[in-house]
């Protein structure tokens, strides 16, 4: 028996990591755009350090409590792209973060500008109005951000930009027209706010399938976060290719016959993602004619074309996750592999939700 | 300020919960069924204690870390009702704890029973035989039950009965005939068992959605998970109310408008879970017309139908979870609320898939 790590648990392989490390950074370096990846994909001080070394101007989290494990952890510049909500317990959590870190906020609405001001009042945190192009999640339609950056203004505030995250090219075929959304959503809010005595804007997208169609005439900074792994959502879009996914979730055949076998990594190591175009619900990059066909728990069933040989119980095989951030967000380490050697990063940011 | 939990966080009704623990113990008293509840819903020692204490004859869990979990922390009877791959560090750390409990584990190939054999020699541990009822996930056919049972009675350990998951009763309507496809399939095997001298055998059935129609003249062991707190997914099934659900996901309202709002509760906190018959991703059990028609890692879109309030920025709101297990293992703790006392209980088994 060798000490292999037991199933199911998380591989990352560090040449692939450190590649698409480089990558994107040489492609925003390339552009003159300012690259600030998302830490909440990867949720881990390493690779937020690797990210940093490479050229990130600093990371972007989703979460106060992200900022305040990534700051522990030593970073310097941080953005929570997220319209936070800083009334009470957290406006005091927030204002000790902006203690310790440049800092920038995101805020969609008036009131929510108000109690940042509270919050942040006598640091030098900043806010970034958050705009919806096309998305309808968060964030003010670009014809309405200036309400949110007066109220920020008259909060005491300062206003450093506006941001969106252009979420509608998660789909076949849609990631150049939501990337152009992204651009025509941020100059208007820009010029807007522009001819209202704001100056100095970042201007703030960029998610991992937009990011090769973003508008470096417009954006100022971008900030992907999957594309430091990638994932089967990314290849089965066209982002990416099998060989520049970085992670996988490695689980054991544990049943198997008539066609399909079942591993022993399900929804609570790959997470359910699963939009309506995909294939499955996970890839095996090994085996690109398998498809994810059911996803329990603690069961992934994998179905093979007739005639393909199925693997044997007991042996090992790595599941791609439709969407990397929910894997690495159940797990609580990663196994990172370079060359022969295998080492361990915690995950310390997993379950950081608040 | 108050110091009521940052959110996002699992709030646990303790009134209901009990009241669905009685129900369920009751229940299955009446019908003469033995009841072991599966664990892998809750992954909480405190309410596995209070499972037995109500009248469960033991536990059921998923993997064998759960079963380490519960072991330490004081349970003395468990199933891991997974066809468990017990070769090399696996089997010696299945042996450990068929050491210190009375202990099954499931099975469905006779490779994997040869593997059992090894690890569980000399123990008091016996297997049971998964036996596929309808949802061809793992599990042998009925007819196919025989050669797995010889090979676990060949390398020495003994069968104590046959096992199914009718797991395709998670569909409307669809819960009445897999119960039935349940006792069907359990029946066939254990007849086929019985007339190849194998006796006094446990027949193990029961999901959630299935309960109430389990077949109690062919089962003799059931083992539900989600009726310990149930979810969207049960009342949209129709197996419950909302007056049954003791686990609610509590977000912070932190952006509105436009008929939506939405909460930063997202598919990190409730799960990705969702199912093609269901309304959304989840439920707002106080506004039942509510739907969460969009969720992220951090957001959920909430919409309501046109004239109905929008609740305000800052406002909580409680969110059902589709499927409260995923729900669970996401978390660290449940606020659990006695009245109008408030104490945490850790999810000490969140994560544990190994």
């Amino acid at each position: 028996m060798t000490d292999a790590p037991a199933t199911p648990y998380l591989a990352v392989d560090l040449d692939v990591l450190s590649r698409n490390l480089e990558n994107t950074a040489r492609w925003a370096r390339a552009r003159g755009l300012r690259l600030r990846p998302h830490a909440k994909t990867h949720k881990s001080p390493e690779i937020a350090r690797r990210q940093i070394e490479s050229g990130a101007v600093g990371l972007t989290v989703a979460t106060l409590a992200e900022g305040e494990i990534f700051s522990r952890a030593g970073a310097t510049d941080l953005f929570v792209a997220y319209p936070v909500w800083a009334a009470g317990e957290r406006g005091a959590r927030l204002r000790a973060l902006a203690q310790g870190v440049a800092l920038r906020v995101g805020v969609d609405s008036a009131e929510g500008a108000q109690h940042l001001g509270i919050a942040l009042a006598g640091t030098s945190a900043s806010v970034m109005v958050e705009v919806d192009s096309g998305m309808r999640r968060t964030g003010v339609a670009p014809g309405e951000v200036l309400e949110v950056a007066r109220a920020a203004d008259r909060a005491g505030v300062r206003v450093a930009g506006v941001f969106t995250f252009p979420g509608h090219g998660y789909a076949p075929g849609g990631a150049a027209q939501a990337a152009a959304d992204e651009a025509t959503a941020l100059a208007k809010a820009a010029d807007i706010l522009r001819g209202n005595g704001f100056d100095d804007l970042e201007l703030g997208g960029g998610s991992t399938p937009t990011l090769a169609h973003s508008d470096a005439t417009v954006l100022t900074e971008v900030r992907p976060g999957v594309s430091v792994f990638n994932d089967a959502q990314q290849v089965e879009l066209g982002t990416c290719g099998w060989e520049d996914v970085a992670l996988t979730a490695v689980g054991t055949v544990v049943s198997r016959g008539d066609g399909r076998f079942v591993l022993d990594a399900g929804g609570k190591v790959l997470g359910a993602d699963r939009p309506g175009w995909a294939t499955g619900a996970g890839r095996v990059p090994a085996m690109p004619d398998a498809r994810v066909v059911l996803l329990s728990e603690h069961h992934a069933v994998v179905e093979l074309p007739a005639g393909e040989t199925l693997p044997e119980l007991g042996d090992r095989v790595a599941v791609a996750p439709n969407h990397v951030c929910a894997a690495a967000n159940l797990a609580r380490e990663y196994v990172v592999t370079m060359g022969g050697r295998v080492t361990r990063w915690p995950i310390t940011a997993a379950g950081a939700n608040t």
